[in-house]
């Protein structure tokens, strides 16, 4: 197994959040390096998505992972595995990432040679959706046996991102749920939120969400 | 679609947490109610196992249920279409319940004549395991499509329950679930929980489930 670089996380010494996270992403920018932040529950493939898609367009743009969990570097091992430089967060037991501690990691991983950094958030539906960590794009995944009502329930999460995988089509046979339905869920709650419906497994909607993501990074890096 | 009350809570007034759980225990051991906190990530199935169990039990039993959400009332909608007494708690965007909270809501529901009590807290596995409700027990969910690894990325919600359902087992062919690696991490965790394999949808397992609770039930009122 490969060893990945720990960090154990402070707690942010920075009483305004946005204001930390606006700098963040102006030095970012400066950079040309796009910071991605990505959220779900516990499980809906976060990682996995992360490394069909490191495979995919690795040879197009150079990428670097921050990988948050409360505990365990079972993730970051996973992504070190592909050659792609990653780190491990430890949050200490928090429920959620905020800019001077997404700052921590990024000064770690080291960013000036990146075109995009991702930071896979702890897996919460609810708390990291409430914390603005700098990144240039949110994007949420929520996964088919986790059901279509997920944006009625969990309204913020479905606001505050730009984009939505939903995950796990292939195993859509053995699940009620309705594809029409979390469309217009999820656009009660943000009318301008990009669906991308995909199989992390199966590979299947992949071209759409990565040509969606390496637009969104030419955007910011060349602008 | 039946009608339900919405309770809006409000951020509680304890300091101390801890002892304001003590207390509702107390009184609940009084008044011969037990009152279970049932927790998971959204999407688990916590409000199926809940319908199933009532379906189940109900004749046995008097229950009432407390459906905590942060938006949305289409939980206790489902469970007061079965006739079984049901409120929804709105959490005004927190992500979990405290004692102070949850006693908010056990007043609305009125308890005496109530054998158990079913608090059905917010979908997350991170937050409210951080916090006594007063709960007699607690008991987590985990969904096979979550994966397997989940005890080891989130401990203290594996710590703090003493029983564990594995739920959705009859979709184990369309995902790679090891049920030795579950329990064997979730009992590195705490190696009292009690673990049962369940598939809310075609009842598997349930008898085991609930003659687990019923007598827990038996135990605190009745002792």
């Amino acid at each position: 197994m490969k060893d990945v670089k720990i960090i154990e996380i402070k707690k942010s010494i920075f009483a305004d959040n946005d204001a930390e996270a606006a700098r963040i992403r102006e030095k970012l920018k400066t950079e040309k390096t796009f910071l991605m932040n990505m959220m779900s529950s516990p499980g809906s493939g976060k990682t996995t998505t992360l490394l069909r898609t490191i495979k995919d367009i690795d040879g197009k743009i150079k990428i670097g992972v921050m990988e948050a969990d409360i505990d365990s570097s079972v993730d970051a091992e996973a992504i070190a595995a592909t050659g792609t430089r990653s780190i491990q967060i430890h949050t200490g037991g928090m429920c959620h990432l905020d800019a001077g501690m997404t700052e921590q990691g990024l000064k770690e991983l080291g960013t000036e040679d990146l075109d995009l950094v991702v930071l896979e958030n702890v897996g919460n539906l609810v708390c990291p959706a409430e914390f603005d960590t700098g990144a240039c794009k949110n994007v949420a995944i929520l996964s088919v046996p986790e059901g279509h009502d997920k944006p009625l329930k969990y309204p913020l999460m479905f606001e505050k991102c730009q984009a939505l995988l939903i995950n796990k089509i292939d195993v859509m046979p053995y699940f009620d749920f309705d594809m029409n339905k979390v469309i217009e869920f999820a656009k009660m709650r943000n009318s301008e939120i990009e669906i991308f419906p995909v199989s992390a497994k199966t590979g299947e909607g992949f071209n759409e969400w990565e040509n969606w993501l390496l637009n969104e990074v030419n955007q910011w890096n060349n602008n």
